[in-house]
């Protein structure tokens, strides 16, 4: 799956799924980010949806789960609810956020993170992608450029559950369907920028290089052992850049990104300590200058509602028996910013190998179907939560 | 400088050098690969010229006298000729060869190989820059493909002299001018191709991936490693693309290519054993396929002619005294293509810090002007050696 957010295929599933929201009486509302906000009306429609919401763009060579899984499961459990002429006491809404993965426009999960005020509107609206087209533009040009207002003030939510892969092996490892997500880890990304010296590959001595590529390589295994050596932490580089691109002339300058995570904010700033020194002395020892370190992107340690995930626990009881594992999230979600305003909470499903970004990725029917049961169980338990809480005043 | 290959400023400065050839009575001939030979008549004008050639072309973020400082000499000497009306024996010629750096149109040395027979007409038309343009339509499009026969058979030389900067630190480090340069290094150019997994950056537990980008890592430190464990060899990697550039997504792909170079046929062969064997076992135990090792170009050790190279020590025994270094060239040159077909010989002069192939590349003018008049004392002793030669007869 290559459905980079806003782009023509992007625009085919928006279609796609307006119409099938429509079809099960849905209102649809467009906000300025291009999120879709399909609604289900309930008995008491002064409160705002309890929303179900994943998001359908995918990576470049993404799979056909990560997101999609989320957005899918709601539909069903939806279409669950018409079926079966259920009345909510709360609205109830089906959410597609855009440019979850940022893939194509950095950072990801922009446009909840606009909703969620992590962002602002002029930020969302004006990110780029490798061609210098913006958010805004892109949005205005597949007709999802809506007027509702992007933000939990102009249109709020009760609570947000989502349904996700696991992206990981541990559910597999334990012979498990289903998990509770009760958070999601620290992360920060970084671009780091090296400046050494263009020099002939054929006549400049080994000793008297300022191989910027090389020091790049030092810097790449040093990230890695880093990590290794820090036990709850991850460190990545999959994004590498050389310039001039010319066989025989020794790149001057290497673009760099840093993907680094840890299971608490303490633990994140002591990796990025050691990852930031053991970079600078590589540099220093080669004769390359890191021209630029900088964290383009951050994001703290979310702790989903404990309510919410309540909610989530008692109905994988139901659906699963005791059969579940209570997890933190390795990846960012769009469920991390709608935490930031709204009780929310995860479910995860057990996905083949524990493989994602990647045209491989598998989570089966079944596994699939446990998790958009625990889904609507968790919002129709959270949806007499709030009946009763309104009953009690 | 950025005077890539058949550009916008590639064909001013073309234009600017048949004025200045016009202007000193040569005869133009652009042949079918754009090289162009401008021809001062001599007294037996049955001979082919004697050549004084090198490139105007430059890398991306090159400088201004690789290969510069040989068209300027070699026209300069040419109007030392007109200005002192010397009638030579056989015609002189002053070349400028197309696509020396290869650059935006791999492989280096491209025009001069389809004259000496390196590569056949077909190929050098259609290499292909990024983005897809081919040689022979950007030739046609800067007025540049003309109808004389790239070949020496076609458009004979007698002999073909080349003055470059030395690129490397030798003739600064020992206070010297000019080299005498008996030969090029053996050559060889590699493409690698790496195929890993495409995994997500925050999920997947460390010991669970295939970072193609971490294994290449590690390549580029071994292949450099491997050269500076064996003496007379250089290996460097300078170029390298990573797939799918999301940050965080670990790469699937990663392109890369490697120069080998060596002062014997003999030793590139043992080097480019090790390098290979290095990235093997690598790849092996960081379970990362090599999905392509391919030697994408080939350039054996080049001895350049003997009376070639006496005449050029005899004419820098005259200009420099005792003072010049006799050297193997680590880079490549046009004069490599013209050796296989005529007796060739190349003057180096001393460049700043050894470097090149970066714009703070400089040579003095007091070392240019031994350069040029190394040159023209060369080629007048070649014109005098073909003169008896024929008088001999």
């Amino acid at each position: 799956m290559n459905r980079l957010s806003l782009n023509d295929d992007d625009k085919r599933v928006r279609q796609w799924f307006v119409e099938q929201v429509k079809a099960c009486g849905c209102t649809v509302k467009v906000d300025q980010m291009g999120n879709i906000f399909a609604t289900r009306s309930g008995s008491n429609n002064s409160l705002p949806p309890i929303a179900m919401g994943s998001h359908l763009d995918t990576q470049p060579a993404g799979g056909r789960y990560d997101g999609i899984v989320g957005v899918l499961s709601a539909l069903e459990a939806l279409r669950t609810l018409q079926d079966h002429r259920v009345e909510t006491y709360a609205p109830i809404a089906v959410v597609n956020w855009t440019n979850e993965e940022g893939a194509r426009f950095p950072p990801a999960m922009l446009a909840s993170g606009v909703w969620g005020g992590a962002f602002t509107l002029e930020h969302g609206h004006s990110r780029t992608d490798a061609s210098g087209k913006t958010v805004k533009s892109e949005l205005a040009r597949i007709g999802f450029l809506g007027d509702t207002g992007c933000s939990c003030d102009a249109n709020p939510l009760s609570a947000h559950f989502e349904v996700h892969i696991e992206q990981g092996p541990a559910l597999e490892a334990e012979g498990l369907r289903v998990g509770v997500v009760t958070g999601v880890q620290s992360m920060n990304w970084y671009n780091v920028v090296l400046r050494g010296r263009e020099q002939h590959c054929g006549t400049t001595p080994m000793h008297m290089r300022a191989d910027t590529l090389l020091c790049a390589a030092k810097m790449i295994q040093a990230i890695n052992a880093q990590a290794l050596s820090l036990p709850g932490s991850l460190a990545s580089v999959a994004v590498i850049n050389s310039t001039p691109q010319s066989i025989n002339t020794l790149a001057g300058r290497v673009q760099f990104n840093i993907d680094a995570r840890a299971s608490s904010n303490e633990l994140l700033v002591q990796l990025e300590e050691r990852l930031e020194a053991a970079c600078r002395d590589i540099a220093s020892k080669d004769g390359v200058q890191i021209e630029l370190w900088d964290r383009i992107w951050q994001c703290p340690k979310t702790a989903f509602d404990d309510t919410a995930v309540e909610m989530v626990r008692q109905s994988v009881r139901k659906v699963e028996g005791g059969k579940f594992k209570e997890m933190i999230s390795g990846a960012g979600h769009d469920s991390v910013y709608t935490a930031r305003k709204v009780p929310t909470a995860m479910i995860f499903i057990r996905c083949k190998g524990g493989i994602s970004h990647n045209p491989v990725e598998f989570s089966t029917q079944e596994d699939i179907q446990a998790g958009a049961n625990v889904l609507l169980g968790a919002v129709l338990r959270y949806d007499e939560y709030l009946k009763e809480r309104d009953l009690a005043k």
